[in-house]
């Protein structure tokens, strides 16, 4: 059987415990991973200076596969954005948040079961801003036939290998026709070579409101990489917000999973942690990996730990710990 | 006792019978208010020829106010849209859309209460866009802090005239640390003037989240315009959809109340139609004339006729006529 090498970044707060209950997971459930850990020490950085160092990258690109803890980017100290040095520096150009309800954890809503296929690279993202005058500044948002196109034909080849009936174009072409008008064209392009797929496009403004008062009508959604951000928070918040909410990272040579969830300061050391989102986010990078088999009997233990309700920790309203929870996955 | 004149903005679809429901209710409050009606006829329009005409603009200009139906945009045809046009003509740098749950109305949400500010002339709705080359599209975002802090200024004052207790700022400065970055420190700044306001500062992403699991934590938002366009429709999604959501345009030298659903082609002269939505934008456009009393007197007619029960449009599960509605007002 194939063995696999992973990076690890176990992350700040509570990064290191819940990430060494996701490797024990992985482990109990017989993923033939080897793990090579990194620490990426933000907080020894100097100002302006990178925050992943040059080893660490590598490590995910020769390995191919990575797993990221929480991790915060010190603020106002002109450092780059740790997420979005990774994106970028290791080309992950999609990234897939599927939000399901969990059983047992009550929230307004049931039987959610969307996926938000974001456009990873650039959008709003480019970085590009400048100020023309004092008091005046432009931001550019960017958009290419390149990245619109591959961000499309992933998302619609995600939902035919998941069994997905329906992809989702998310826009505001009326209004920025030529950039948003460009990313649907792509999306009209893609879809003509998936008729299994149903094939939609909503505005995003229509899409916020379709997704509050009725989610089941959405399945897939593709979009770029602004409204990914704030959608994929908005379904998060439907099943109960990002401590439960997975998040893969797909590049042309490697796969990052990562919890998008803080660092929780506030709990961290003191064995209460959730691992749950950065658990299914290496659930999501199994999957990639092949691993059909242990991702989905993982999977299974936490939902029936989660049903049964006897066993949850504190964000969920239980009172077991990180180890607990861990023990009875 | 003063007297008014206002523009009436029939508009599209089942924009005159609603609009004439509106007019029959403000009548009947004893609003001092001659209407002056423009029928904007879309349809006739040359490809590219502006939508909306010079008098139509001097009349609302002239009057002050001004109350606008439902009205689509021709699609493909290379008009502005007609709602960026007013908007930009009439310079209404303030879009103000308040959710509050109907009684009567059941949606997931309960005791929904709050309202969405939203920059109304900049952001990415700056209309620059550029193909740099085939395949390669920039559009421009621009902030400004002449209109950043006006919005604001607007925001702070607006809630504590209305007895509100919180202004949040709705953003990503981390991402966009300039264009979004101004945006922010305009909203401190204004901020430090309203210390009897609560200030508080969210992500557009976390904002989305928490709008979604716990509205009630959320008060008046301010925000640049996409996000307004987002964040809105999303808080309109809570208490029931478009069909029930008021929205007011500000300028400093007029008020343009709108409704913001669609023309509903399919129930059009049918005597169907809910005209809620367009009722409440005009109760807006009341309180910015001074005339409280009549605003309080029919929407408490309103909250009365919905929690009653018997008497509602069919998008609300009921099978009562628009004018039926209207009578019982
Ligand atoms: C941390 C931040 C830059 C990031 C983003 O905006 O993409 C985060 O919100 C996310 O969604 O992963
Ligand atoms: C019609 C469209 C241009 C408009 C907008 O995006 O502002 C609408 O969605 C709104 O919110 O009033």
């Amino acid at each position: 059987p194939k063995q696999f090498k992973a990076t690890l970044f176990p992350g700040d707060g509570i990064g290191p415990e819940i990430s060494e209950a996701v490797v024990k997971i992985l482990h109990a459930a017989k993923c033939p991973i080897e793990w090579e850990t990194h620490i990426i020490d933000v907080r020894s950085k100097k100002p302006g200076e990178m925050l992943v160092s040059r080893e660490a990258l590598d490590s995910v690109l020769r390995n191919g596969w990575g797993l990221k803890g929480p991790m915060e980017t010190p603020i106002g100290k002109g450092h780059r954005s740790l997420n979005l040095t990774l994106r970028k520096e290791l080309a992950l150009y999609a990234n897939v948040r599927p939000c399901l309800s969990f059983p047992g954890v009550k929230t307004l809503y049931e039987n959610v079961d969307v996926v938000t296929v974001r456009e990873n690279t650039e959008g709003e993202y480019s970085g590009l801003e400048h100020v023309v005058s004092p008091g005046i500044v432009k931001s550019l948002k960017v958009i290419t036939r390149d990245a619109s196109m591959r961000i499309n034909e992933f998302a619609f080849k995600y939902a035919r290998n998941n069994g997905r009936k329906k992809v989702t174009v998310v826009h505001k072409a009326t209004v920025m026709k030529k950039s948003d008008g460009l990313f649907l064209k792509c999306s009209r392009e893609v879809a003509k070579n998936y008729p299994d797929i149903e094939f939609e496009e909503l505005l995003i403004d229509n899409a916020s409101s379709f997704l509050v008062s009725n989610p089941s009508r959405m399945d897939v959604m593709v979009m770029p990489n602004l409204y990914g951000d704030i959608i994929s928070d908005l379904c998060a918040g439907l099943i109960g917000g990002l401590g439960l909410t997975p998040s893969c990272n797909i590049g042309e040579n490697c796969v990052l999973a990562e919890a998008v969830h803080g660092t929780a300061p506030d709990i961290s050391g003191k064995n209460l942690a959730n691992p749950t989102a950065l658990l299914f986010s290496a659930i999501m990078m199994l999957r990639e990996m092949g691993l059909r088999e242990q991702a989905s009997s993982i999977e299974s233990s936490v939902f029936r730990v989660l049903s049964e309700g006897k066993i949850r920790t504190g964000d969920l309203g239980g009172k077991s710990s990180t180890t607990e929870y861990t023990q009875a996955i």
